[in-house]
This record gives structure tokens, sequence and C-alpha cells, in this order.
């Protein structure tokens, strides 16, 4: 039976050992620390659903190794049908959690390594693919969370890895042995490490031969020796440490990122899928890439949670008839609607690679991350319109439930709508989450820098459109003849 | 053999006697009006292509009533894989023409009377579906051209139709014989409506009891006895009758528009497809509407042919390496392809309505239309920034090929590049064409009204968004429990 | 010596009894209080800047009362020389302290008194402006930190003062005495509110005969018997209760704002300035917001430091050399300048009005406004851009300095440029702050909502151009002639 | 008596010899040319308003050499007052003709040279200066209009003047004589140039030593012998040959740019203002750009107009009521008054340069233009939207004067609003005009690249700003402390 449930996924993290350092103390217990915990639940959500019958189609695929009904996470694409669902798999975790749920980055590693390692079987006649399967069984069959690890350091980004000053700076290859090879290194802006089973490690960048030691990809459990992992911070982090809940804004999820470091770490040879063949670093950041662009479908999912609060704060200011206001929501529809068409089209486009694995459009994927490093801010900004002022001077849980202040601000923060004064501040504290809070982290920067920061993308518009055809078509409209 | 070939098309427009007035006077000879001309050629495009083998796959379809190959512009979508190629279609086409090719209007038009006479049917036990299936066969046999003609006047737009000072400013029945009825009114904004061979009249609006009179749809031939059309005109039309072609910039193609007048007009019963069914005018402008919405990918061809002039123009000005000049080449691309995403998204979201016919996901295609409002007018602006003030205010055609001016023209606007100077010249002209002269007509003030004003799209965001279920997703989040 | 320095301002601070609330508790100390003390700090400034003979000519002015150079903040301005010395004043302060420095409401709300207390007098010939001007002397011999407040609760926005459910949803009188008034109402929203001397209060919207119990105006100590405060909270306050000082970002400056309770308060009948002449509320509303929109001049000051912490970002990145960031710190330069230019043109266009102040030119000063409720966002969103997703992903100061975490931060965060890495940290904490963290309030949300919402300022732009002049330049233009 | 009447503008330019050619042929009669003439009568506006008295204030001022009152025009800026009333002139005048005017880019070649000679002098000991006070003498008592005359055709754009392959690419003097020099080359896009008196030849670029032959500034009469004047084309050039005015849209006024060739042509010394001091040829570009970037004052006028047009449009369509019609006109004033803030502010901000002349505030004048690159065309594509499809559909003048067709346009192009038909007509075709036809090239296309094409400000204000003072204070509020 490979589906877990959310209590199953927890209690499987509870048997891990991470080494996760936190404010510059270790943890004693990952799972139950306060700040770590909502976004654990998070990952837990695309556990919960999967076992929903109404959410089963978009939730669960067929393994087409296994011919069982497994969670689309551990699934390999075996058709556009199959991508489409995935973006739309984004966007309703994106919708019931309103913030970074995690696990698509593993998704997309697997997706990933299933072409690449055919790619580089058939010019090299080695056997990654076959070892790639096998991995893959195991994933589907426990029904893991993967972390995805691509970016490194990069220490001084003006030089290639093997020039590097420290030679760690992009993760590498330090020993051959008979059983595996060693590494070294760190992978910096870990979405959900410490709430996942299995870490699959890629290379960062296109490599020449100099750089073969840095050309490697690999998965281990995330509790392998060597491996530690240092949590990042976010915006108003500590909220969560504070009593009362209602601060917090979104008071059940969050997400989290962190650094992770690989001190020498053996990985035995049949985790390994990829080992010095340099010519394949570009393809797999590209196909990974590509399929990690369209996963920011789920910022449309969150999107949605802000347009509804936003559209809840105006009823409770009794603002929501007012014409400036429905316009105003029509624009965040209009911009995240928007979004939607590119995680979908960039699906619905794709294509089937050598190997039998569905990708995405690549040039439509890195049209729909280009606009979402653009329209979630836009949509914030919006937010922050409708919302009012209030959001950010309005006083703690504390003064609320406090009998010297809570009386005086029942009084005055009342705006004679049906819902109680509470339900208002709880609202805005969750658009303050969104839009300057822990959320933000994933709904704005995040939406920026993850899977590539816009010039990334550019880079790749550039590349992918046919110039060529364009100029063709221009030339022979007004009769320019080259030839 | 139902598909025509360019030469036949034009040939058959030859047959029909259209009554055309333009710059106050009868044409004797339509169809070679320098005028008019280019845009019947563009119209020639959808039929010459049809017959082109690389583009079939697109260009073709197999009726579903006859199993005959047949133009995809007379065809009913049968899947959403017809829809996606007819967005495919509309940028092929804009691509090859570079301007408005009007065909798309009256496939619209088809697939939306598809739809509702099999509706009007099932409600009140008619057989206008079979009546249309019949038209239908007749349209694809002969694969004609149609218009679509639904934008009346309106008079005075705060009143409804049966109360306007002038009844004929909505079209409306004015007789009911035995063998048919008579209509009496004007539809404006008829693109490419004496390129046609068949006029086909929808309502413009949703309508009440009181204008069971206007709720009428029905197709005539374009030369029907009281149909008259007055051409529209165009900025820079007269270009099009001066000596030389370069200063046309499209030296090829053009788009038209024109009133059409409906004068005591009689109609046979065969070709009345809804009549007094007042009920059901909202649902067929709006399910015509969605189909039309789709169809602005065109633009995305007709940005396409900006795109690749812009580019030219910067190699010709020997800029093209300039980082500015690549970033803004990619924007226009990123713009471009966001369109794309749009018309490719509400397409492969279509779904299958009650008796067979495919139609778009109507959110989406509002979503693509609206951004069509806005995306060409960026992309124009940006052309003409990488273009260089040369653009508006080179010389004419005329000066380059004077004896007097020619030389000196050669000697200071070369830009000593590969090129001949000439072909610099021309490539502006183009951009001058599709941001300021005809084209602009199609690529610009089209792009926003075509199909519903920007404000058409906002009113329908606002009634197909689930905001209740985006509030519900908010409110979760942050505690509010109302139940 | 009408000057004070800022120990001194500090010290005068300590004096006051204010009762202020926070968490819900009552603060026994507030000038020391961690969260609160940045704020006062950043006050603190306007007053050691006036005494730095290179801030002389901005900061300080001649008092028209007692000719004696006094800070501007407490100036009322005799010129377009004295506007514009305002507008720069606030983009100086907000270079220096990263944030809202909170004493412009005041000196906004003495200058619109100063107007409207002559003009209430010209109609009435009452003695407003005596008493206003003896308590302008007050407050210039002493150099005091005004609070004005203006924005009421509203309750019911649907509804006029005096048809709310409950009467104190608006600040009104609730006792005339022969010695002065009793108030009863709050103010929210209140910036810099526990940092003043005074606190001035102005009715927040014009009203009729019905509401004139609510046209009161008056200015008391703020300390006065019966006002309280309740702090607001702010994205990440409470890092500035965390040991260090790094993860704060700005580690000397903030704001602060809270709601102020009125609960039965006596006002002396020499502190009134305005009682119960409901027919210019609304002008007190206009001329104050007026200035406190140009008063937006601050956010360009703030702009600076966030262009200055981006280009040093990108420097200690390497990146500062890259094309694309290069492009991106002109536009954001661009757009900081672009609201500079408001701020100046709509002070240098001000003019003089009856009794000898000068307002700015009313449009501009909207038109400005409107344009910081827009450009900030963008202007963070390019920080964030060319900042890194490090900004969000970088673990806590206790991690750099923990023996066990801080060489591996130190060796994995170098970028290999000349600054230490943990001045890569700080200049990325201080982005944060800016963008998310307590600057983000003032420098977002702020500017969004303060001085009025983006719709107060549209429909002051709707009444403010001359539509009829314009109308009538068209018409000429074009042969329209209606006479 | 220094100052022309309209009349006289025009009898002085039919004096000129000029020759002109346009459409490949020399023209035997400029001033009374249909499609030059509107922009004469443009220009002479600038004669007319000066003489009225509600405009003295603005159009004149008092001649720092003769004290005599002198048109605005010819005067060189004595204080910031006049360089604020110079922007205040631009807008004034870009309402009452909706077009270029022409007149400004003499102006602001006066007084660049008034700073530049200055300077020179200094440094060389030479004296230009005084030669150039006799010939502005010479202008202001003879009130005549100049043309400013700096870009050269430039050939290839990568090489210096000196190493273009054609020495002509760049003006240049090709010998020198006792009596003067004589120059040969070209300048392309010279606004105005046929309705100029006089023509001030500037260098296009900085220089260095090789290309001193190229560093030469002089003035010429318009007709001086081995000048001639190739005419641009415009979009919709031709309606002014039509018959019936409606078509043109701006039934009144119009601009022109030309090429101007300089063929061996003879300058004496005493109109020689620069003479191979390479060194000055980068000074003088920057001051003319500068003013001549705020002289893009004058689409604020254009604006007015195009927003003044939309609003009657609206009313005339009974749509001004609609809320999304008064928020876009809102938008329209408040991206056009934007513009007025940059150059009101750029005057007000200006600076007195050795030698005495007033400078607009370089920094901001760039920051000013590079909003016209960008809001005109936003302003133009509202004016689209509210304008409606039948802007571009609408029959020609013909149709609506034609028995035939006459009637039926006036009964279906009515909207039963108070105004007759064919004024609902007349003001589309005017917005038409605007955005597409001939003032389409001023408004847009010309805001876009005269005075320096977007990229031009870009690198100006990359150059201006002070990064190192705002790095400087990011860098203090987080704690970095460099030395």
């Amino acid at each position: 039976m490979p589906m877990m449930t959310a209590g199953q996924y927890e209690e499987s993290l509870k048997r891990l050992n991470l080494v996760v350092y936190m404010f510059g103390k270790k943890l004693e217990n990952v799972v139950d620390d306060p700040i770590i915990r909502p976004s654990m639940l998070a990952v837990a959500k695309t556990y919960e659903l999967a076992h929903q019958t109404e959410h089963e189609d978009i939730m669960t695929a067929t393994s087409h190794i296994s011919g069982e009904k497994i969670n689309r996470f551990v699934h390999i694409h075996q058709s556009t049908d199959d991508l489409v669902k995935k973006s739309k798999m984004g966007r309703l975790l994106g919708r019931e959690t309103g913030c970074c749920f995690q696990r698509c980055v593993g998704m997309d590693a697997l997706n990933a390594l299933s072409i690449v390692t055919h790619n580089i079987d058939k010019k090299y006649d080695t056997s990654y693919k076959q070892r790639f399967i096998k991995y893959l069984e195991y994933v589907q069959e426990n029904d893991f969370t993967c972390d995805g690890a691509m970016t490194d350091p990069k220490g001084d980004r003006s030089l290639p890895p093997h020039k590097q000053p420290d030679p760690d700076h992009y993760l590498h290859v330090v020993e051959e042995r008979e059983d595996g090879i060693v590494v070294r290194g760190a992978k910096a802006h870990q979405t959900g490490a410490v709430n996942s089973h299995e870490i699959i490690v890629m290379p960062t960048i296109a490599m020449r031969q100099e750089d073969k030691d840095y050309a490697v990809s690999f998965a281990l459990p995330a509790d392998a020796e060597g491996i530690f992992y240092i949590m990042g911070r976010q915006s108003c982090d500590t909220r969560k440490l504070e009593e009362g809940l209602m601060d917090r804004g979104n008071i059940l999820f969050g997400g989290h990122e962190a650094l992770v470091v690989f001190d020498n770490v053996f990985v035995p040879w049949d985790r390994v899928f990829m080992y010095k063949e340099y010519d394949f670093a570009g393809q797999l950041v590209e196909k990974f890439s590509a399929y990690h662009r369209q996963s920011y479908a789920c910022k449309v999912g969150v999107g949605d949670v802000l347009i509804g609060a936003a559209q809840t704060a105006a009823e409770y200011n009794n603002a929501a008839k007012a014409s400036h206001i429905k316009d105003k929501i029509i624009e965040m529809n209009h911009l995240n609607e928007t979004l939607y068409c590119g995680c979908i089209a960039c699906a619905s486009e794709g294509n089937r690679e050598p190997g039998g694995t569905y990708l995405v459009n690549t040039l439509l994927a890195n049209i729909h991350k280009q606009n979402v490093t653009r329209f979630p801010y836009e949509i914030s900004r919006i937010a922050q319109d409708i919302a009012g002022g209030l959001m950010v001077t309005m006083p703690s849980e504390q003064d609320f439930t406090s009998p010297e202040t809570g009386k005086w601000l029942e009084k005055y923060y009342t705006a004679h709508c049906d819902a109680p004064t509470i339900n208002r501040m709880r609202i805005l504290r969750l658009i303050e989450n969104m839009t300057l809070g822990t959320a933000a982290v994933g709904y704005l920067t995040e939406s920026m820098h993850g899977a590539g920061s816009p010039q990334a993308q550019r880079i790749m518009i550039s590349r992918l459109v046919n110039i060529e055809e364009k100029k063709r078509a221009a030339k022979k409209l007004c009769g320019i003849d080259e030839e």
C-alpha cells in the first residue's frame, strides 16, 4: 500500500535522526518545534488530500512501474494530462495551505532525472536509468517526500566551479571508493529540507570538462551521516513562539528553508545517477528548471487565498460594493488567472521525451515563471490597498484579550458588519502574513528567486523563441528579399 | 471536394453582387479595389495554407457531418485538441499576414450557434439545430467565408432595444411571413464583411421579453436583397492608392471593417436559427464572445511579425547586440508568449457542451482577451523604441526613387550594415504600419474593442471566478469559523 | 533658545506621564522600551540634524512670530521656498533614518490650522487664529513634537458621525463647560503618538449641521488626563527584543503607530481651535491632507536607502556590473526621482493663502501621493530581485556567532568580495527590514494608506483638474462649435 | 518692436528661398503647401499668443540684453522662474495646438550656446560669447524662429565620426577660409525645419581630438546657399490633401520633420560659435539635451487635449458617468500631471551657470523625459479604450456628406446625446489623429525619441544620481563600518 496518511507521514519523520540547527542551537525535536511544525503540516496536507475522493483525480496517479495508485508527488509524468494535473495540484495545495507546501521540488527532481539518466545511458552506455528506476520504486513504495537540492553557494560568481578559491563552493566528489563516492559541499535555499525523507542532489549549472568532479547527482536519506541543516529565518517567524494564534495570520501552515551541508558524505553507487558526465549537467539543470518553473502553479492557489482574504476584508469593512473595490478584486483575479494560463499552457503543450517521460513546454514554463516574479507583488499591493491601514497598526492579540485594553479595541475596531470584530482582525493578520510575514517569504521573494531568478528566465526566453522565423515573416511582408 | 483554393475563393467573390460604398461612392469592382484588395488577399491566405502539407494538421479538420477534410474555419470543434489547433491557426495566420485575416468571426458564429440551437431545442422543442446543421453542411461543402454579425449601433446606451427612440438601433424583425421573416437594422464594425459569402446575424445583448422581436439569429448570402455596406476608413488607407509599394509597410495584406445595413431584408425560415427566444439571446452572446475572445490568438502571430521587424531593424541599425536592445526584444517576446499561454489555456481547458460541441473555458478566454487589450500596446511601444525616430521622419518612397533626392537619402540613410539602405526603410515602414498605420487598427484598436471592450471582460471575470471558495480558504487559514 | 538637542528631547519625553499599553500590558518606561525606543531615536534625529551646520538651511527656519531660528517642524510656511525646503527635509530625514521619523504630521496640522483658523474668524468673527498663534508660540518656544490626530475609527462607514450606532466612533464634544469642553472618542493609526509632547486633534471628514458636535479641533499635552495609548504591532517587531542587532536590519531606527483613546478628556478653551463650525471641517481635512500628501517626500529618502542597499548587495554579490543589474538600479532611481519631482513640484507651485500661510498646490500634492501608493512597491520588488533569495533564507545572527554553525556559514556565505561575509548579511537584513519587516510598514503600507488611501487621491484629482478647459481645447481643434 | 504677429511671421517665411523636396519633387510654395501649412500655423501660434494679455506673463520675457519685451522663445533664462514659465509655455501651446509647435528646439539651442560659449572662452580665451550675444540680439530683434540642428545620420553607429566610411555622416568642416568655414553633412529628424528663419547647428556627441573637425557649431539663415530640405512623411499626411476637413482630426495644426542637407555650405566667422574645441562638444550636447528634455513639457498640453477629447467622446457616448470611465479619465489625468510635476521640478530646481544663464536640474530633466517615453503611450491606450471601436471603423467624411450614404450614417451613428452626430465623429477623428495619425508622430514616437531615446536618459540618470551617498546611508543603518 504505497500511500501514507498525514499521520503516518508525521510518524515517519519522527523516526529520522536529522541534525538541525536553529538560532545557533541544535534542535532536539524537529517535528514538534513550534517554528518548523507548521511547515511539516503543510507537507502533511499533500498526504491528506490524496486520500480524499474529491481530490483523487488530481492528487494521485497510477505508477508506470508498479501500476499501483500513488501520490502524484512521486509520479513520473506519462502524458500532458499528467502535466496539467500537476499544475492543478499545485494550485489546489496552494489554496488549501496558503503557503509553500514544499513537496514539488522532489517531484521535479525525480522527473528530470528520469529524462536525463535515459539520455546519459544512450550516449555513454551506462545504466543510470535502471538504478534510478529502482530508486524510484523505493520512493513510490514508501511515498517519500524528497528534497531536490540544486543551488550551490557559488562563491565568486565570476568563476567556474573548479576555479573557486574554496573548492567546496560547488558540491563535488572528493573520493571515489569501491562501494561509492564521498562528496563535500552545500546546498542553499533548500525548501522543506527538514520535512523530507530523502534528499536528491543535482548540479547547479552547465559544466565543462574541468568541472567534471562537480558533475554529480545522487540521492540519500535526509539523515545520512555527515549531512546537517541550518535553518533560515523568516519575517515574523517568532510569532509562532508567542502565546495565542491570531497574530500568526495563517494559524495552520507555513514553509521553511535551510542550508544543507554535506561534510564528507558517503554515497553508495546504487544511489549515484550522474558521475562526471559533465556534458549532461546543463541538461539536468534545464529539465529540472523547466519542471520547477511550472511548479509555481502553487502561487495561483496562494493568490486565491489572498484574493479571498481581500474580499473578506472588504466585506468586513462594509466596502465590498464600492466600484473601485470591485475593480481591484477583478484585477487581482485577472492577474492570478493569467498566471494560471501560464502553468496550464506549458503543461498542455508538453511533449514526450525519449524514454517516455513527459516534459513541459520549456519556453512557456519560463514565460510562466517570469510572470510569477511580477504579478504576486502587484496582487499583494492591491490586497494591502483593500485591507486598509489597520493591517499594520492593529495591536497584538494580547491587547484584544487583556481586561484593560480588550474592551476598548472591541469598541473602536468594530465596523458594524455581521462578523465579530475579532474576525476582522484575523483576516487582516492573514493579509499581513501573506504580504509582509512568513508567507510573504514564499509568495513574494520565493516567487522572485525560486527555480531561478528573473534574469535566468529571460536568458531562456531569448534562447527558446524562434527569432529567425519572426524575422522571415516580417521581411516577407514588407518586401525584403535577402536571398 | 469541399476545400477551395485561394484562386477559387477570389473567383467566387467576383460572382457576388455586393452593394458597397466607400468615400461616398458605390464601388464598381469590390475585389479589385486597391484599398479593399489586400484584405481579400488576407482571407485568401486562409484558403491557401489549408492546401499546404506542412500546415494541414492545423488548417484542416474532419467534418463531423460529412467525414470529409474541411478547412478548420468551417469546422465545429469536436475536442479540446480542435480548440487548441484553432488557437494555433490564429497565430499562424497572424504571422503570415501581419494583419487581421477576418475569417474567424464566422467560425465563432457557427460554433456558438451549434451550441445554442441545441439548447433552444431542448427547452422549446424547436428544430433549430437540424436547420443549422443543414446550413452548416452547405457552408462546409462550399468552403464559405462567413461574416459573424453581432454589434448593433445601440443608439442610446442607457436604454434596452425596445425603448430606443429609433427602433432600428437594434436589428429586429419587422414582419413575419409564411415563408420567412423581414428584418431591419444594422451591424457595425463588421470585420471582413465584403470579403464574405455569407453573413450570420446574432443579437448583441441579453434580452427580456419586451425585446423579443430583437432576439433573432439568421444567415443570409452577403449579397441578399436589401443588404448594403459602407466601408470604414483606416489610418493611412490611401497609401494603397499611391504609386509604389514601400510606404504601405505591409505590401501584401490588410484588413477592413464596414457598417452593414439591413434595409427590410427577407430571411427564409430555413435560414432562421433563433426567433423571439429572448431568453437565449444572452447565451448566444456569451458563447460567441467566449469563442471570439479566444480568437485573439491571432494577435500573437501579428506580434511575431512586429518582434521580427524590431529585431531586423535593430540589426540594420547595427544595434542588435546592445544589452538594452536584447532585453527589449526579450520583453516583447515575454508579453507575446504570455498572450499565447492565454489562448492555449482557454482551449486546452475547454469542455464538451450538451450537443457535443466543444467550448473554450470561458473565464480563461476572458482573461486572455483582457491581456490582449494591454500587451499589444506595450509591444508596439517597445517596437517604436527599437525602431528609432527615423520611422516617422523618413521621406516617401518617391523621394528615394527621385533623381534629385534619391542619392542623398541613399548617402545619409545607410547604416553600413549588410542590407541595402532601402531594406532598412522597408522594415521601418512595416513597423509604422503596425503601430500607427492600417495594421495598427487591427493590432491595437481592434485588440482593445474587438470581441467586447475591456470592461466587458472584467464583468465576465467578476462573474466567473469562484469568490466564495477563495473566501472559504482564507477564512479557514486564519481561524474564522462562521458556521 | 527655542531649539532642543536630541538629548534634551529624550529627557523631555521622560518627564511625560503617558499611559501606554503594549502586548496587553501597561508600560512602565516608554522611552526605554526596546520596541518603542528606535522610533523615539528617529524623532530625535529631527532635533539632531537641526543643529548641524550643513543641514541648517533645510532643517531650520525663522519664526514669523518671534523672528528666532526654529526647527522647521514647528514653522509656518512663509513662501514656496519654505515648502520646497520642507520636501527636502523629508527626503533628508528619510535617508538618514530609513524609516518614518513621525514628526511631519504635527507640522502639517499646525500649518493647516494656521489657514483654517484664519478663515473661520473671517466668516464668524471668532478669534481662533489669535488662540492658535499663542499656542504656536508655545510650541515653537519649547520645540515640541506634535502628533496630528485626524483618523477616527469610523464605525459603519456608510453612516455619518451623528448616525453611528456608537456615537464615539467619531470623536466629539460630550460636554460644554465654562472653562472648556469635554471630548470622547479615539484616533487610530497615530504615527509617533507616544513620542510626542502634544496631540493636535482635527475632524476626519467634511460634515453637515447634524454633525456639529463632531466638528472640533484642539490641542492637548500628550499626557492629559483621560488620554491613553494602545500600541500597534509591526512585522518583525519582536526582533528588537532579541539578543544581537543584525537581524533587526535597521539597527538604529524604526517607527510606530498607536490607537489613542480620549476617555472624557477636558480641553480648556484656549486650546480649542474649532468648535461646531461644521462647515470648516472639510476645509481643515483638505488643507491638512494636501500638506500631508506632500510630506510623503520622506519616502524618496527611504527609497535612497533601499537603492543604496540594493547597490551594495549587488557589489557584495560581485554582480554590480551585470547590465541587467545596472538597469534595475537605474529603474529604481528613475521611480524614486519621479516621486521627488512630485513633492518638489507641488511645493514650488504652492500659493499664499489668505492670512499669509503658504499652501502646496493641492492637485500636484495628490498626484505625488498617488504615485507614492505605487512606486515604493515596485522599488521594493526590484530590491528583492537584486538582493537574491538569500535575503529570506539566511539563518539568524545567533547562527553566525554560534561556535557550531558560525564557521560553516562563514565558509558558505562568502561571495569573495572585499567586504566581510557578515556585512553581506547585514545589508540583506536591511533590505528585508525595508521590504518585509518593520520598515516595510512605513515604506509600503503607510505609503499606501497614510494621508489618505489611493481612492481619496483619485477623488481629489477628479475634482481638481480643469476638465472643461481640456474639452474646450479638444473641441476647438476638431471643429466642434457648440455655442 | 521685437515681437512679430502671426501674420508677420507668415509673411517673413514667404520671403525665404528655401529649397524643399517632398514626394520626390521640389516645392514651389512651401508656406501654402497643404501638407506643410498646418505645421506653419502651429508655429504661428507661438507668435499669436505672445500678443494676448492673458498669456503675456508666460509667453513673453524681458531681454537681458535690450531690456525689451520679447517672445520667450528667443529669451535666455535669467532665473528659475523663467525656467518654470518655459515649462508652462510648453504646456499652454501643446494644449492650444494639440501637436508639436516646433519652436522650442531653437530656444534650447540658444540657451545651451549661451552657457557653452562662455565656458569655451574661459578655457581658451576665445570670444565666442560676444559673437553669440551679437547673434542673439539679431534673433531677438527679428523675433526669429530658429531650428536647432543636432542629430547627424551617424552611419555606422559603432564608429566615431572620423572613422566613418563616409566622412559626411557627421557634419564637419571641409575648408577653412579667411572669411569663414565651409561645412558638409546633414542633420536628420529636424522638427519644424522649413518653418524656421535660422538654423543653429551643434555637434551630436562628445568627441575626442581626432574628431575635432566635427566639433563645430554655427548659425545660418535657413535659405543659405547649399542647404536643402527633404520632408519626412507622417501617418495620414495625405488626408490634408483630401476634400473636407473632418478626417484630418486636428483640422488646424500639425507638425513636420525633415532631413537637412548641408552641401558645402559657407559660414562666415561671426556665425561660428565653436570651432574644433572638441572637448566642449559633449558639454554642448548635454546642456542642450537637458533643456530639450524639459521642453517635453509640451506633451502635457497635448495630453490635456487628448483627455478633453476622451471625456467629450465619453459624454457623446452617454457613458461619462460609468464608474470605470470616470476612473480611466482620472488615470489619464494622473499620468499627465505626473509628467507636469517632472517639467516643473526640473525647472524650479534649476541653477545659475557661470555666465548667468539658468539651467534646469539635469537629473530631473532626464527623469521627466524618461516618463515622457512611457506615459503618453498609456494615455493613448486609455483614450482608445474610452473612444470605442468606432474610431477606426467609421466611414470617411465623404460618406457622411454623400446623398446615398449620409442619411444611413446619421441614422445609425447617433448616440442620442445633445450633440449632433457629426460632432461625435469629429471628436473620434481627433483621437485617431492623436493616437494613430499625424499627431501620434509627435505625441508618441517623438516623445520616445526626441531629445534622445530612452536609453540616453537612462545613461544620464545612472551618471547623475549620487549612488555613493545612498550606499553610505544604507551601510550606516545596518551597522556596516567600512573605514
